[in-house]
Formats: C-alpha cells, structure tokens, sequence
C-alpha cells in the first residue's frame, strides 16, 4: 500500500460489487473491463462465481489482471440495509468492502443499494475519527462539473457539526480532485444574508464561520451555476432531492428539445442533442459519486448505470486513490477536530 | 362583488404595484397595459404619480379603464419587510393592497419584493381562519405544468399542521385552476416509503394520512415529472431551493444548447429554441405565483419579469377571480378545521 502519497501508475486493485446494479453482471462485468484498457488496474470481481463466469467467457481475458471472487447473495435497494447485512454475511457487498479492509483491494466500486453499500462500509471500514456518518459528494452537474454537492447520501436531519464535516470533506474533494485552491464554501439557503435560512442553517452558519475553511456565507439555488462558489454545503434531505429533480427534469428536457427540434435536426443528430443534453444533467452517473468519511475508497454508482458509468465510476475512484484522497480527508478532520469547533 | 360564484365576464378591478420589479414603472405599466387587450378588467396603478403619467403619456388610453392612484415610495428587495411596511405607510405594495382590502380592487398583482408583498397581505387582508402563514403555489415547471408545488415561498421551519394546509390549499388550487379532480397529494422527500424522510415530513405524513385530502404518501425529486402526483407538498426551504435551482440550471442549459446546436440551426432559429428552453423552466416568469391564505386574491411576481410576465400574472389572477379561488381555499381550510386534525 502507498497510502497517503502520489502513486502515479502503480498497479490499483479494484474490487467491483457486480451483483449490484439494475442489469447485474452483464452491466457491471463490461464496465470493469472497460477500466482494463484505461489504467493500470488488477479488477477483483465480486459476484456469484457462476454467472461471473459465464458472463466473462464473453471476453477475451487471457493474460488480463481479473480475478473472480465468489460471493453469495445480495442485498437489493427493497431491503433494510443493515439488516440485509446480517442476514446475508456474504453478499457481494459485504465480500467486497472486506477486500478493502484486508488491503486486497485499493478502490471499492459499487452499484448496488447504496444504503447497504453505505452501511457495509461504515461497519466494515470504519467512520474517520471526528465523523458522525459518511456522506456522498462530487459535483452533480455537466453544466458546472467543477461545483461540488455535499451530501448527496441522504443524511437527514443533520446536526451542524455534522454539516461542518460535510464542508470540510467537500473542501479537500474539490481541492485534491478538481484542482481548486482554497476552495470557496457555501451554505445552501434562501437567500445570501446570514438570517435568512431555517434553524439548521443559522447553527451551521456560526460553525462555519468559525472554522478554518474559506467559507463565504449562504448561497442559493441559482449559485450551483454562477460561479460565485466551489462547495454546496446542505442536509441529505434537500441534496438528494436536488439530485432527483434534476435527474427527472434533464430527462423531461431530453424529451422536449427531441420535440422541439424534430423538424429543424437528422434523426441521428436530434439523438446525439437528445442525449448530450441528458448527460449533462446527469453527472454522477457518468463519474459514480465518491463516499466520504468512511477509512477506505468507495466509489457508488448510480442503480441505472450502463457499462460506461461503471467505467466512469472506476476511472473516478483511480484518480482518488493516486492522489490520496482518504487520507487527506482524515487530515482535514483531524483539524477540524483540533480546533475544537466541532465541541461547541 | 361576486365572491364565490363564477364571475364570467363581469369587470375586473386590477391593482398593480407599478413601483415594483427590476425594471419599475416603464416595464410594470406596458404590461398591465398588455393585460387590458385580453380581459374585461379595469386598471388601478399604484405608482409614483408623476412617473406613472409620463409613463402612460407613451400610450394612447384615451377611453380605456385606466386609473392612476398615487403612492409615496417602495420597499426594495433589500428592507426588511416589516419596518419597510411601518416606515413606509404610503409605500406602493401598502397602499395597492388596501384598494383591495376596501374592495376597490378585485385582484393584486405585484412584482415588488416578496416578502414585503407577503407581509402587506397578511397585515392588510388578514389570514384565513385556521392558518398560520401564508404559502405560494401553483405550477412551476413548463415541462409539468399541471403539477403544483406549494411552498414557493420561503415558509422555514415548518410545522406539520402548516404543511398540511399548504396541501390542502395546492389541493384546491390544482382543482380549480388546473381541473383536475380529486388531485392526488404528495409529500417531497428522499423515497417514497413511509419510513423515509426527515422528522417533518414522517410527522406532516400522519397528518395528511388522517385527513380528507387525496393522499397518496411519500414522493421524490424525479417525480415532478412522473405523472404520479397533482399537488407536491414541501417546505418554503426546499421549495424556494428548488426554484431559484431551476431558474439557474435553466439559463445554464439554454446557454449550453445554444453552444451546442451553433453549428445545426439558423441564428434567429436557434435563440427562439434556447429562448423557449429558458421559457420552460421559468414558468413562475410566465404566469405569477399566486399567494395562498389571505383574504383576497394576490399574485406575485419575479422581480426581473418583462411586461409579458406581468402581464401573465395578471392574466392568471383574472382567472383565479372568475373562478373564486379565494372562498374556496377558505372553505377547504374550514373543512380541515372542523375534521379537528389541525388540533392534534
């Protein structure tokens, strides 16, 4: 293990939940090979050893770094996510997040429930030290792929500190990943004035204020595309249902620019325009969405997923574990903790 | 007056707030203007009187129902609604809503600062019985324009008997307006499980299950879009969120497409499509959002609407008066009252 330093192209192990995923093996299976020809990569495929099998004699893998390892059962989005961990101790999630924890693997990538993905890697990973509950965060959105939404995991009702985590993680992700130095934090609210917001806001408001972060006050809705911000800070209530609002309407404006333009485009253009505009409001699942705060790297897709988000998702969870993304995050809480803002 | 009863063609009595909105009296007067081609209405401008005359000296009104009433000042965006209200007794939104509360005035429209049109309303007009805060509502997405969000204005911190009168006014609004029968009632959250979401709406949940509305349980971001549900239930956090969310990603897409289609379509083609594009995820722009739970019918609009938005607000207060909008959201209210359910 290289922990905590650049690896450049060193070989990563990545573990792949295959059973996961609306369309299973098939899907899951394709993806990861796909994350063959781009990195260094050994693939640890997790699944039901027949049908891993059968779905691999599909390719030709001889001589490629891919190794199956079984698994048995798994546990579907209808489930309570904890308890489908006890009662399936060796479902493809649970054999996966253990490759991790073991050091077998370097990256876990997921497309199955993403509670259970969540909860097994909570249990079996372990919380980063200062952390109350793991968070999922990234940018969401093709038109400002440099923005970041933290939490998108569905953390509800969160007590401020937590919301102080959550901007920290969010900080360090937007610095190491997407490059920006000192990264401006907002609050999401109602209006830009510190009163404005509900009591939530105005608690976090304070922590925020008080912390070492470049927090520049509360933003809005409309600041996801001004530019004016690098981090969106806010509750797992109001993150995921901005992620599935958006999902629904770029999928509502795909349809109507389709209609819109039939007569003026080609079929085969009108498609392209058609989808184009889809992806760009459908970010995490081209790139997976990168679970923060949990003592490994876990990369969880969106269910819907296609062999090319699976790939996305690889090729996100590679570039976090060469530039050391859970250790700087355990870094910045540690300062956070410090600072004792999070005792107050 | 008419209350209650179908209006039909009967003479309208119009107030429009000529002070407010981005652009004031030149925008706000070609819009009201605008609204006296379509409807049998009379207009009461409330205005600075010497700006409103050199206005209206633009336009030939020789015979039509114009009048000019005189006020003293605006509240801007920026004042604090209510010591706006006390220091400014003569202020446009004060003096234009007491035309309505005399009956002078069948209908106000204002595109001056929400708050400070909100406060004057319930100051002014006074609160149904059995309500708390005033909510906006009504349709905010061109792509779903048959289904109604409340609240769009801003409400935090809402308590569960709030939530359930915002659905049963959206409920009614979604009846009347939009005719559609016994409307199907949802409340916003992470899944539509009963089980999943924040302490609110697990207790806004039981109450709109114990009532007499059309409750069809939990929905999610994507379903704005689904057809599952008439009327989406949520607080003015996440509802004004999601509208000043929209409007941004809206203009980021029009541009996008512009960027996009540069190369397939005709100048003049391709500005109407990212034009009509923004149109479409701008719908409160287009039509006004009318205030729900005072006793008098008041639209409010975007501060940066063009006459066309100003006059579709009006257009949409017109119908809402023609068809008593405002009795029957006090009926319902009564009706919620009386099955004791607020009182738990």
């Amino acid at each position: 293990m290289f922990k905590g330093q650049e690896r450049g192209d060193v070989l990563i192990r990545v573990a792949v939940d295959t059973m996961g995923g609306d369309f299973g093996p098939p899907e899951t299976v394709k993806g990861a090979l796909q994350g063959l020809d781009t990195h260094n990569i050994e693939l640890l495929l997790v699944g039901d050893q027949d049908l891993l099998e059968s779905e691999l004699a599909h390719y030709d893998i001889k001589n490629k770094p891919v190794k199956v390892v079984a698994s048995v059962g798994k546990i579907g989005d209808d489930e309570h996510p904890i308890e489908g961990l006890r009662r399936k101790p060796k479902s493809s999630i649970l054999v996966a997040t253990k490759l991790l924890k073991s050091g077998d693997a370097d990256l876990l990538v997921s497309m199955g429930s993403t509670g259970a993905s969540m909860a097994s890697s909570v249990f079996i990973l372990g919380l980063m030290d200062g952390l109350e509950r793991p968070c999922i965060g990234g940018p969401f959105l093709g038109v400002a792929p440099r923005t970041v939404l933290v939490d998108m995991g569905s953390n509800i009702d969160c007590r401020p500190p937590l919301m102080l985590s959550f901007a920290a993680l969010g900080s360090v992700f937007s610095q190491k990943f997407l490059g920006i130095d000192n990264p401006r934090v907002g609050l999401l609210s109602v209006g830009s004035e510190a009163a404005k917001g509900n009591r939530q806001v105005h608690e976090s408001y304070q922590l925020l204020q008080e912390s070492h972060l470049n927090f520049i006050g509360n933003v809005e809705g409309m600041d996801f595309f001004t530019g004016r911000v690098d981090v969106i800070v806010c509750d797992g209530f109001v993150g995921n249902i901005l992620m599935k609002f958006t999902e629904g309407l770029g999928t509502a404006l795909s349809h109507y620019v389709e209609q819109r333009l039939a007569d003026h485009l080609p079929a085969a253009e009108l498609a392209k325009v058609s989808s184009d505009l889809w992806e760009t409001t459908n970010m995490p699942r081209t790139m997976g969405g990168p679970l923060f705060g949990v003592n490994g790297m876990v990369i969880l897709g969106h269910g819907s997923c296609r062999a090319s988000g699976i790939a996305g998702a690889i090729n996100t969870g590679v570039r976090c574990v060469q530039i050391g993304m859970v250790d700087s995050m355990r870094q910045e809480l540690a300062q956070l903790s410090s600072t004792e803002v999070l005792k107050n």
